[in-house]
């Protein structure tokens, strides 16, 4: 049995410790693996690690421990099982203790209240790369990791100031300047650089470009992002093409999101809500083939904490010009929604990584708002790439006839 | 230039009047022809009839008058444009003249109150098919049509009080006792007897099931149904693929429709309403693969008209069986949503009758919410069943390389 | 300092349990007191007495334990919070300890159920009630109580089958027969002739009606009902005055209530359900002055729990006899939004009768959907009263000019 | 019979419209009279004037004409019903020949695009004002009118960019240099100056402030504003009371309207939106006692029209600190929500002006968002005092005992 092990930028985050805390439950057999996509029938026989498989590690540039966080999170929104926690007591102090200080390389305004003062201020983002590049082979080396996958599951980072590197080359050489970079990039190349697969969770651009797929390619790993469909975009992309189908033509296209956690007081700062906003809006362009009127709001409602909830209101017009509309209200909780896509994640880019591929796998758009290497944002086109997909990576001998679904 | 006859059952109802007006108002130049799937790329090169192709007749128990439903649909709700009813006003007098008496046999207890007086009440079943065979074969004479297609828009009948016939043979013999049969069985048997295909666009089972199918493939002519697909189940069967490829499970889906037109004043009768929620239920349990608890349900607002709003609750249970909800509200006209999926079928229909085939038609699915020999629900996989049926429906020398979408 | 008891009609159900706990965690100080009106200033100098002065007893057919109850309410929806149980053990238990079996006489198909073995089968309603009777009075000497209100939790009778008796004269003779009663009236009769002021907060007509009101007056006992206003009625009866007031014409309004505890379970037969819909449909017409078109729906969706869910559609009339719609969902938990109020109206019962007051408390019309010796269902005006009343039981040392609010 | 003027700032908007030919509609017997809260029994016998008693004239800074415009209306939305409109056509010619160039001094970025040709633009604010009294005083003599009542219906003005004058001298005096002013200033000044009662139906600041209350004081003229309550913020004013008596401590309220007319337009502009949001925010606040987390959010969606849709989310705590939630979605026509409540405040203003009041009318709060000389905002509580206002404008001869609604 291989062991793997999961490296996360952003360690001590919401979202990291609903990932940890449950992959190490699931392990323990006290939770069910619903939410966990690679476990539909569609995956099986494909060579997946299993939650009891993972070791976890990672970045982080805050103060915290991971096991309070858990805790905190079992308190204050139920969302961990709180009597679950002290079977795995030993595993969430494991995770913590290769939790290493990230970088806040050019973070953005919102980021700096964070930053804990083990993070280096004055340091070159080469020195950086080289630090962060030691901390993950010592990750591997100190519990005898067979593989490792790292994901970046840190706060949204404002778009870059600078126009960022186009390939490889202009991204080995960035490193000595700076420029065009942030603290996303910092962490592409690092893991890139230590033949790990990367996946960018988030909607950071600095962490997911050209560049960052050239490099991969360049260096022999796979790589997936950006920005994990979770909640109302992923209505979106399942409702569009009902509309689209049906000849029904979308006028305007609403959406209000609110939320409270971390993730929802970066945002509220308008340099880092703009790289996520343009990620969520451009799904509806796509699946119409038209640019109905649209509108991405993204507020910081503190009560709500990690529940959030989206309304969604949809004119379009039918027949003989008449106007209707549609509208939902989506309440989901963001941590709990996104951890389980994490792991299928990994679980595929280490599948994958195995099988030999490299660069970009746009056939994982399902997972994501900004799929790189597609200009698809159907869902239902982007299941049934993903399907083929794991069609492909299943070993000849697994590849007998599969029923649909 | 073919001139095709659109036979309507319920001629004189809210959807037949909107699909009449409709119809000549796009041929006129003077309404848009959003709503139309066939007009969408994937049909393209398609042998389709035009709106201006079309002469409508049919059958109606009700006294009325086509043109002024029209007036009072565009003066109560506007989704009848007013100012173009004058420009088809010798269009929708033709269509008027072409309705003769239906039949009310065994139409179901909320169904009496309308019939009209010129509706014959001791007429035995064999004769009341002769009757409206001799209405349809008439009407093509009359208009020197080159074909006709004949659709069912009547108000929903309650389930058979006997078990209906099985096979063809059933049918015929059972036309001569009536037993297991009701209005929809005799509409159907005079249509196929005539040779025109026949679309059941209601979830009324006497007018589509076993027998009327296998009657349809006997006498070479194609035919499709039931029940329109147009809103609520139209966006269940939207989303629930969603809820499945996730591996959310949905532990309830609650669904409530209310509406005010002669369809919801039917549906206020138990034995009526019977057909419609079983046809609505269907989706979850075939799309998710398992049953959540559901409810559908259907209440009769006289102040909504054909203003149907639905509300539905999602309540479903993510990683660690944390529990969230999604809802919506569905606000649609219900005869401007399904008129041009009758257009859509008369011309989807009569093409295949061209092309020779025969009998059910299950790739048609994606516009019914009880799909005739099919048990798929998805509608991105109907989607893709009808695209793909579209182009073995295109003419050779037109099935050049096509982009996806 | 008096010491007060409580003893609860229902005392095992979630909303007692609640209740229970919540007391205690708010005379510990673990708990705020959010959700009591009679901490508002304008109940300030009022001589209630407070959380600490309580002792809880009760009545119940179900076999159970109020402490594994309240484990069970934390852990499954956390509306009881599960770190402060420890700290009240000691008095769940002692709670659990007055806990008597109840009686089940003609409580319903839904009920019989739950019927714990405990429960007497062949008692006679007149040795019922001298039963129930002595289990008060135990309690009282036991604990040395000044004074005991009963207070009617149980889940929703049927209306009787029979006639209920007029006055108290046939009130105490139907106890003979039995004939008009169910387990509800055995309760309040027991009660009223302990001395002790009941309050039925639940929709059961047997457990409060003309002959309970004048049993309550004759005996000299302040009686205060019934059924809870904690939800969507709340909501339309804040709500409908608007509509009222700016003079716009209510066209239907359809409520829908799903949710799935036990008194859901109990709802959804229809027998049951009868009495609550009833409660419920009442005050639109009466704030209104009108009848629109109204539907209250109660569906069981066990997987909701105690969180209750409503979706309500108002559709209404403007200027010029244009038609616009409101909808709302109401999304809150039944316990939580009820516990407060049972707190609020032992509270004020209890300075009622200890000012003297007997019989029907019309001015208590706030907390009630069905307010006994009053037709007035506008929220704000029963607000008004409410205070006014509470004006009235403040000792005349306190009554200097206050401030509105 | 009196002859009563009502002179409208922005006479040709959708708005004006409504009202014009909705007051003739009803005046003609062709519309009824829903909406129109002085209909209400609270207040018979009062000497209000009817709709027939009313000639239209008023100033706009935009070309246009009010037949037209009510036509399309007609057409677009349906809010005024084409069928009646030839009735009155005779009146709405004559209100448009009332129609008279305004004045844009000041009026904002977003008003800009807007202004006709005839408007003029050098013209000093002195110069303005007499133009505009002389422009009603015409009015007034042409039409033989008994009273005239001005209300300002003009699109929403950005805040002053200096300090506003603070009482009547001040007022009078910044019309010689313009300095705190904008048109609305200038509006307000030419109203009272000629005797008329001033409503400010819009936020603008500039039309109503302690300067105009002070100059309309001293000139002996009533005067009402401002903001009109017509929707979100109306139910807002319902619901807010329901949490503050129910002790339900509310955590946030957002808010999100979107809308698509030359209101939406104007407001989508951030200056103009500025003077909008703070006079939505305020009902909070007031009724609560406290400040939750708020957020008013406007967006101009164009598809929508006058078809005003909004969301609100209500996160609210109860008891043991529990968290539940509310949300509605009011979709209203703006003009037919606000032009009887237009027609109302003409009525009660003008009868106060009859009964010698003058100054500002806190009573009237009921209708305004910002009501002048008030800062309650309790709908309920704003509606008694309405009703007891209407109680002293009834001639002694009519107060006869009077029911509670």
């Amino acid at each position: 049995m291989a062991r793997i092990g999961i490296w996360i930028i952003g360690a001590r985050g919401g979202l990291a410790t609903t990932l940890i805390a449950g992959t190490h439950l699931m392990a323990a057999g006290r939770a069910t693996r619903t939410g966990l996509v690679t476990d539909l029938p569609a995956f099986a026989g494909l060579p997946l690690f299993e939650p009891g498989d993972v070791v976890f590690g990672g970045h982080d540039i805050r103060e915290g421990d991971v096991h309070l966080s858990a805790l905190e999170i079992a308190r204050a929104n139920g969302s961990i099982p709180a009597e679950g926690l002290r079977a795995i007591d030993e595993q969430l102090a494991a995770a913590e203790a290769h939790i290493r200080p990230g970088t806040a390389f050019q973070g953005g305004p919102a980021i700096r209240a964070f930053v804990g003062r083990s993070v280096k201020s004055r340091e070159t983002p080469k020195s950086a790369v080289a630090r962060l590049r030691r901390d993950i082979a010592e990750f591997k080396t100190s519990e005898r990791l067979d593989r490792v996958v790292v994901v970046n599951l840190a706060s949204t980072e404002p778009p870059p100031d600078a126009e960022p590197p186009r390939d490889a080359a202009g991204l080995v050489k960035a490193l000595s300047t700076g420029r065009g970079l942030r603290a996303g990039s910092l962490y592409a190349a690092a893991a890139i650089a230590e033949g790990c697969p990367w996946v960018n969770f988030t909607p950071s651009v600095s962490a997911m470009n050209d560049a960052v797929v050239d490099y991969a390619r360049r260096e022999g790993v796979p790589t997936a992002g950006s920005d994990g469909k979770t909640g109302e975009t992923l209505v979106k992309s399942a409702l569009a093409p009902m509309f689209a189908h049906r000849a029904l033509r979308v006028l305007s296209w609403q959406g209000y999101n609110i939320l409270g956690d971390r993730d929802g007081l970066v945002l509220s700062d308008p340099a880092h809500k703009a790289s996520k906003v343009k990620s969520k809006d451009a799904v509806l362009r796509s699946v119409l083939g038209y640019a109905p009127h649209t509108h991405v709001g993204i507020d910081y409602v503190p009560s709500l904490g990690d529940n959030k909830t989206a309304w969604d209101f949809i004119h379009f017009e039918g027949f003989l010009g008449h106007r209707m509309s549609m509208q939902f209200t989506w309440q989901g909780c963001d941590a709990v929604l996104a951890a389980p896509l994490v792991l299928d994640l990994c679980r595929l880019v280490d599948a994958a990584a195995v099988s030999g591929l490299s660069g970009a796998l746009p056939d994982l758009g399902f997972f994501f708002k900004s799929p790189i290497g597609s200009e698809e944002h159907d869902l239902h086109v982007q299941w049934e790439r993903l399907t083929a997909f794991a069609g492909r990576l299943r070993p000849a001998s697994k590849r007998v006839a599969r029923r649909r679904r």
